[in-house]
């Protein structure tokens, strides 16, 4: 499994959708955005459960009882969502090596184990970079280079599939009534 | 299991003591640096293979038939290090949900998946900066911050461990001849 999950990747394409127009909607059900991307319901539904859980989205009721964005797009990053779905998790783990070397004699001095040990601190430090970076991008700039990069049409096209879904659900709900 | 493993831990700490004095010695055997330091043997066997391969370590002759390091310290990378043991592993891998979306009606036009997927390009931009940072630390930079928080006796008394069981060795050789 690589360090950043399928879940993030799952979550950010959803989120992408909840940009509002021109590149989605302000809000949408789990359901719908699972299928508008061919990916189980099931599975969405936890990763939103982990979204609501770190305050990213929030739900919306009405008729299309869904999810929305907790903020604006600007204000919700790449690092947000990771941390969201996959937890703070290190990309290093030390084992604090260090301590063992056999002129200690199994007794480490205080010295051998005071603070971080150098390699543990490279491995932060390159960890440290690389949230930078997830934290300098957020869902704005994302939404935009796809827009960027779509014909015109595109966004209308998934704002309408998904405003369709919503008004047979209402059809199918009035009926059952 | 962390995206940096244990193995690029071990083969670091071992690689540090063969960056000669202070902090080490010129060679080692894989036995030596692995009791050194409390790590099965076959692992860090399995490690050195890995090195050697990599161009990173070459085998040594002799009484102390073991590995050096293939190059100064100062040009060994701590990159280097982990492409070497783990392999240029990506921090994420992108499934090209976009491809996916409904409205193409499973076929997806040729904007939709040219070029990366945005979402993976902040991806890969973040990996970009966490290898650089592993790039700019190198075994020489480690080795210096060791020397420089140990006592200055630490330096040989490891060294005259690695001595002493070569020697040992040498003698129970010799006895067997």
């Amino acid at each position: 499994m690589s360090h950043i999950s399928t879940g993030v990747e799952y979550a950010l394409h959803c989120m992408l959708y909840l940009t509002e127009p021109p590149h989605g909607v302000r809000d949408a059900s789990v359901r719908d955005l699972a299928d508008l991307q061919g990916v189980p319901v099931d599975y969405v539904a936890k990763l939103f459960t982990k979204l609501h859980k770190a305050g990213l989205v929030i739900a919306t009721e009405g008729a299309k009882g869904g999810f929305a964005l907790a903020r604006p797009p600007s204000q919700i990053s790449v690092l947000d969502v990771v941390d969201a779905i996959d937890g703070d998790k290190p990309i290093f783990e030390c084992r604090e090596i260090r301590a063992r070397c056999a002129v200690f004699d199994e007794d480490p001095p205080p010295w051998a184990t005071s603070g971080v040990c150098a390699i543990h601190a490279v491995m932060r430090n390159a960890e440290k970079r690389m949230r930078e970076a997830l934290a300098g991008d957020c869902l704005a700039d994302l939404a935009a280079r796809v827009v960027a990069k779509a014909p015109r049409g595109y966004g209308p096209q998934v704002v309408r599939w998904l405003d369709e879904r919503t008004s047979n659900k209402r059809v199918a709900r009035s009926e059952q009534d």
